[in-house]
């Protein structure tokens, strides 16, 4: 028996947050367990209460394993003051971003854009199915769920030359993330197969995008400002080994990756998202038919010798379906878009299995209001 | 009279480093001084001890003036066990780095590449004369001066599709950097006009590039693993005042930049740079031509909202003048190219004024030996 299992936050989920105090928190059920409070756990206090989630990363695989092997079974027994309500709780961003890096790795949502974007042309981009193509983001500018975006000025193309004002074409990306939980020298390359040992757990990430300023700016340098001035991600990161059950095989991959980017099957993990704009879902994808796995995409990043540091994010870049109503951003839902209004909500969930009927597990939300920008 | 001028290590200069014991020392004619030993220092040692100048960026540029004031009086002055010979000193990076950006601010090294990458099309992009453009680099493969450089592999274009190996156009680019040292939170934008006051001080930069790699990879995306393998930094950040007194004016804008984006003049900095491979100087050019200027890409990243941490890098894109023997990378010297070696050892250099005559200040050279990849 898993109890709580219900809410999505039972035994084979146990994601891990950080508080307004700067305690790590586990989810269980409807509460939360202060873990710098909780018995029954060979971690100590002094990594519970650092502020973030590194301290903890920092221990490596093994005490990961062995923590969440330890919370599944103490987490039903704390005592009252290990306790709270998750609702009471504040949740702060978990971890200390190292590199942010944002892939493009959902070969639906690719086409989808470069047939808007470059129309008569092929909507790959010509090293699409070889490489996991990316990009660097701004870690600084990462921030947690809850937090209310301001939308954003730039220049925007205008009938006769750029115009200087506010965005336009306030867009979300549907993202899944992953948080890297080990170091790695430059010079060591991970080769895919190898490189899951690395992930400490993920994350949803709403990658707020402004259309018109990336379209002004974008070539040849890539997204810039049109991406920089927010990325939002959930607050509960949740462990690799939770979602692994999940697993599902990717698409075909054709022509065949090169060996670094070889991987086994199932390299895929099935983890549906929702999202929503004040409340009302427009949208459901699965990351399962995601081209580039987690794995490749870390071997792909190092391959050149770049190193990582623990609490490097990775961002799968939008996610889209084939069909309608799967869309990971509103500039795919329709030609003319429905861009975001200054007091829009929006919420993307997370989950994996069947919450009707379960098993499942939730990766809780990540939400974001838009403001009026200064 | 101004001490040990001669050897750019005056009191006109005194940068700042950090040595390998995580001490901030100050390059003092052939010395460094140890703030943590040295003598009439209002800011005490535990912010000359604390690995990195983060710390002494915290306080703020009053404490960096004033700071500076009390070295330009005590410097000359300081006792033996505060001075080492500054060859016998081992630097290490020396601050933690936020956010790395990257610019592409001259203008000659945009139309020459522009012209490489895509014959017959304006060699500019379309925003290129609107804004200062620019792309989010790796910060976690940012090294010190000294650190070898790994030759990157990766899919390369070949005959007939990509093709996996080493780079074989293993390229530099010859940048001017600099630091910033003040926080600025979300949502503040930057006037160009007041962005000078949260620089702190000026670095060079080597971005290493693999243009082969870069190829095939960059579009739509941008600069990634051509790139992210390793960029190399100067152990001396040089204080913005140093530099200053070799202001000079920039290149006519036109069209008129946005209101956002105008400065006073001089807005531009005459920092020389030589760019030498084992040995040979084959190339010298300055930064005062660069057409957009610091102030104008701190006001470009925050306009959109972007906060700044102390620590973030921004460089200034390879610097290019427009005659022959002022080309800031290998790629632009000759349409085949003359690339890198492995065991080829590469500086770039830093002044500003006349070295043979003087006035002239160091900021001393960033050093990188191409060494086989794994």
């Amino acid at each position: 028996m898993n109890p709580r299992a219900d809410t999505g936050f039972g035994l084979g989920n146990l994601p891990y947050g950080v508080d307004d105090s700067g305690h790590v928190v586990v989810a269980f059920g409807d509460e939360v367990i202060d873990l710098a409070s909780a018995q029954g756990l060979d971690v100590g206090p002094k990594v519970w209460t650092s502020g973030s989630l590194n301290a903890f990363m920092a221990l490596g695989p093994d005490a990961w394993a062995h923590t969440r092997s330890q919370l599944q079974s103490v987490a039903p027994q704390q005592p009252a003051r290990a306790r709270r309500p998750r609702s009471e709780v504040r949740l702060v961003l978990p971890w200390e971003i190292g590199d942010y890096t944002d892939f493009y790795a959902s070969r639906e949502h690719a086409e989808a854009m470069g047939r808007l974007l470059r129309p008569g042309e092929d909507p790959l981009p010509a090293a699409w199915l070889h490489l996991p193509m990316g990009y660097h983001g701004r870690a600084g500018t990462v921030v947690v769920s809850g937090s209310s975006v301001p939308r954003p000025s730039g220049l925007l193309p205008g009938p006769t030359g750029p115009v200087f004002g506010p965005t336009a074409r306030l867009d979300v990306e549907v993202e899944l993330g992953f948080v890297v939980g080990t170091t790695v020298p430059r010079g060591r390359p991970l080769p895919a197969r190898a490189a899951d040992s690395h992930i400490f757990g993920v994350v949803l990430v709403n990658d707020w995008s402004a259309r018109d300023i990336q379209s002004f700016e974008y070539r040849p340098l890539g997204p810039f400002l049109g991406k920089s001035f927010a990325t939002s991600v959930s607050p509960w990161v949740v462990p690799l080994a939770a979602v692994d059950p999940w697993r599902v095989e990717g698409p075909v991959q054709t022509p065949e990756p090169a060996e670094y980017l070889k991987t086994g099957e199932p390299r895929g993990l099935d983890v549906k998202l929702s999202l929503a704009v004040n409340g009302t879902v427009i949208s459901t994808v699965s990351s399962g038919g995601l081209y580039w796995s987690m794995a490749q995409q870390l071997a792909h990043l190092t391959v050149n010798g770049a190193g990582l540091r623990a609490g490097d994010l990775f961002a799968s870049g939008t996610i889209s379906g084939a069909l309608a109503g799967s869309e990971g951003s509103l500039m795919e839902r329709s030609r003319e878009g429905s861009w975001l209004a200054d007091g829009d909500t929006v919420t993307i969930s997370g989950w994996c299995g069947d919450r009707a009927r379960g098993p499942w597990i939730s990766l809780g939300e990540v939400v974001g209001d838009v403001v009026p920008g200064l």
